[in-house]
């Protein structure tokens, strides 16, 4: 069973996928939404192309003179490295400091693209997908943050998510850089123990309260016996921040979000001031009709350790979903972001401010789906014209029918197949959901008929009519008209069939 | 004046652009124009990822294992090359054929998508460009070619382009077949200079039919002194090409067409064969009403090299612009594709015949801009509510408002840069072309008022009044409201502004 090593494999590499025309009309449908709240929010489109230099992506390592791991590198004619994009944050930091002068700050932008990396895929991770953000820079206050997490709550709404369903949690990251200081862990010596207590917080979705205290102690054995090493913190340490991060035992609003940091931190001076900072944040979105039921302070969130220098903000979903292991758990994160005011500063030397977010566009439909709240879309399939005779000038005619339809706004097309077997024109019309057929023989176009085949008549006259709410009385399925009638009777046929689907979403 | 080597600098490889707003939304608006036609075509969104395995993009030379170069590649942790795909036909070409077992065929489809070439960036010449293409997959008959070539040119008019602006010209590459052996060129050992002289064809737009005669003999020495090495053909054969190719010479019509080629070629059999089937194809669409004005056929249509099989096709704009040198030449061709019956072969080693086609997006946007008919989209800036008062309370008062006006649907903003300098508020208002600005000191705020600014108008009035058209009695640049009319009044100077350039666009 020798395959022959001639004939060439059609195959993708792994982490790359087609996409149908479902996914595709869903997604361009949901993109339009969210462009919609951005536009209103007074932002306005900017696009950066898939390749940058990879120094300007930050994609070297130190002590290397080729590009880190987790991206596409090529190199130029001119041995430059280039990457394609994995993210659409560091390409918006780059376009800012080459147009410094041009742009207008504060310099409110938004963005579709996708994005590569080069990792390992698996179920759920691609290695091209697509995120869609916003970004506000030259904005150093608070109200800027407080501005984009408002943005991510009304654009769950405008997507049909329910008030309840979804969450905005924010934090900001100089209440953890403080934390670290409290319990000893501040300076450049720690740096590492920072990160691998950062890591073991971002775990509190999935391992629960207790698995994070084994991740900042010893460390913690999963279900497979394998070990992560933990951050080796002392009890009183892990106490403390297990009390921080524990939500269910902070009081909504803000007041007493700072009374439990200065309660646990016995009033450290940078942990309430930046607490503060997060109860203006909180403050604001109140003040604007924003309750806890929609942004709530929260600090354990992480949410990524390169480049937020700040406030860092996360749209969860709350429903139930079930996932690959039969689990029972929350969808979770679908997308996020937060200030990184250092990024423009790489390369121009100037402080400017910047805050923004993105939001998983893949992951996010997959929310809409499980949410049922994905039309999928209404598109009706062409009317089809069979072909009965192949010389040219029938073949002629056929295309003046296809061409009068369209033209009259029908979607219409001619078989382009083999049309000598009929029966393979019909499979085809069903196959592809047409709903009408129109037929002319030889002997139809010496009469000047043409016969109109109503295809979803046709199946349903050809099912058994299940129950009393889809019957009515039966419509012809198929009916000889004159030439001159088609465009009229066609369109007739097509609105009765759109009022038949109205009925049938409505009973 | 050395730099600093430890500055990052901000540039973009060459070759790759950034878009503006205008350029996003003026795109945007012509890709759903086209989507709006290949739909009613009865054609479905069908897209393929960026990347494909290098030997499914048919990229490699017959005796390397490196990619051939024109294409952006890198190899996978499997050794096995990739590339980012460099146009959108070959992909297509590998997704049918992975699919095979279940697409119904004809496969009618279409995608709008980035493409890639390694290439040297020029002027207009990108290194990342968008193409728009339809293809029918399973469609053996002259027929699905006739619709492509009217599906082109109704794209053109969709989106403006007047009847006579246009023509889309039509070849059967079995024409030139036919040609090259009746002037002694057939066989495998003359499938270079069969080559050379297509090329030479193709070269008739730009040098006209003297310098293709060049280049079929001796060679064409430029402006510039570079010397071409010509096919070397005798003097009767060029003069049968320069004659097939001089379409002046040709009546319109299929019929006087073929009597052309037999005349030329003394009714040559492959000739007169492929011909008439050209003949076949012009008399479709006439029956459907698309005239030599739209649709021609033209022997000097080649369409690239690689992989065309039947027909050819091209979409071509007949009026005049400036080139980069000065010159006033024909815009000429912004798309054109043709059958590649071989392409899906390749992997199934089943004959799957198929016809497409392929738009050069950012070259019609420059064409439509040329022509006047890109409207440049009518988006509105956002309201500005400036900030007079820092603190959290006068914050969210402010932010209060813009949500409001959102919530009304109305585009607003808060100023969100460093608020201290009012002027610098006001002037990144008129930078951003903002049509009103909301004011709210302490003392307005005291008294439960509002100052509504309307900028357009005070930009108006600081200007000359230059004729009597523009001119009508001036509203109040500035008026102080009740905070509770703040969207009432708002939303009734909007339409005030909106309705002074209807005027204005009508005057």
């Amino acid at each position: 069973m020798a395959k022959k090593p001639s004939k060439l494999k059609a195959r993708l590499p792994r982490g790359f996928v087609d996409r149908s025309a479902d996914d595709i009309r869903a997604t361009d449908e949901m993109l339009l939404k969210i462009r919609k709240v951005y536009e209103q929010y007074g932002f306005d489109p900017v696009e950066t192309p898939a390749f940058e230099y990879t120094d300007c992506l930050g994609k070297f390592l130190p002590d290397t003179d080729r590009p880190n791991a987790g991206v596409f590198s090529v190199q130029d004619d001119d041995e430059q490295w280039m990457s394609l994009r994995y993210d659409l944050t560091a390409p918006l930091a780059r376009h800012v400091s080459e147009n410094i002068n041009e742009i207008q700050l504060p310099y409110r932008t938004y963005r579709a693209g996708w994005v590569f990396r080069n990792e390992k895929p698996g179920p759920g991770r691609f290695r091209q997908f697509m995120q869609f953000d916003a970004d506000t820079v030259g904005a150093p206050g608070v109200q800027a943050d407080a501005e984009m997490c408002m943005m991510m709550a009304d654009t769950m709404e405008a997507l049909g998510i329910p008030r309840g369903q979804y969450v905005i949690r924010v934090n900001n990251r100089k209440v953890l850089d403080g934390v670290m200081e409290a319990i000893g862990l501040g300076g450049e010596e720690n740096a590492e123990r920072r990160l691998t207590v950062l890591r073991a917080i971002d775990k509190l979705d999935k391992f629960g309260i207790e698995g994070v205290k084994l991740l900042l102690g010893e460390g913690r054995k999963d279900e497979s016996g394998d070990f992560t090493k933990g951050a080796g913190l002392g009890a009183i340490q892990i106490d403390m921040i297990a009390k921080l991060i524990d939500t269910k035992s902070i009081e909504t609003g803000p007041k007493s979000f700072n009374e439990h940091l200065d309660y646990i931190f016995d009033e450290h001076p940078n942990i309430s001031y930046a607490g503060a900072d997060l109860g203006d944040l909180v403050n604001l979105v109140q003040s604007c009709g924003y309750g806890t039921d929609r942004i709530i302070a929260d600090p354990s969130v992480v949410r990524g350790l390169e480049y937020y220098t700040g406030m860092v903000y996360e749209a969860e979903l709350l429903f139930d979903v079930t996932n690959e292991k039969g689990e029972v758990v929350q969808f979770g994160s679908v997308g996020g972001g937060g200030r990184y005011d250092g990024l423009v500063k790489r390369f121009t030397g100037r402080d400017v401010p910047a805050t923004g977010f993105s939001i998983g566009v893949s992951r996010l439909m997959t929310a809409l789906k499980n949410l049922g709240k994905l039309n999928t879309v209404d598109v009706v399939a062409p009317v089809l014209v069979t072909v009965m005779d192949g010389d040219t000038d029938a073949l002629g005619r056929y295309q003046q029918m296809v061409q009068e339809l369209r033209h009259a706004g029908i979607r219409a097309e001619m078989y382009q197949g083999n049309w000598k077997k009929f029966g393979n024109q019909l499979k085809y019309a069903d196959r592809r959901n047409c709903p009408i057929a129109i037929i002319q023989g030889s002997d139809e176009f010496a009469a000047g008929d043409i016969q109109i085949k109503d295809l979803i008549e046709g199946k349903r006259l050809s099912e058994e009519i299940a129950d009393n709410v889809t019957w009515r009385e039966s419509r012809p399925a198929q009916m000889t008209v004159k030439r001159g009638e088609l465009v009229a009777k066609v369109s007739e046929l097509l609105g009765q069939q759109a009022e038949d689907r109205r009925k049938a979403a409505e009973a």
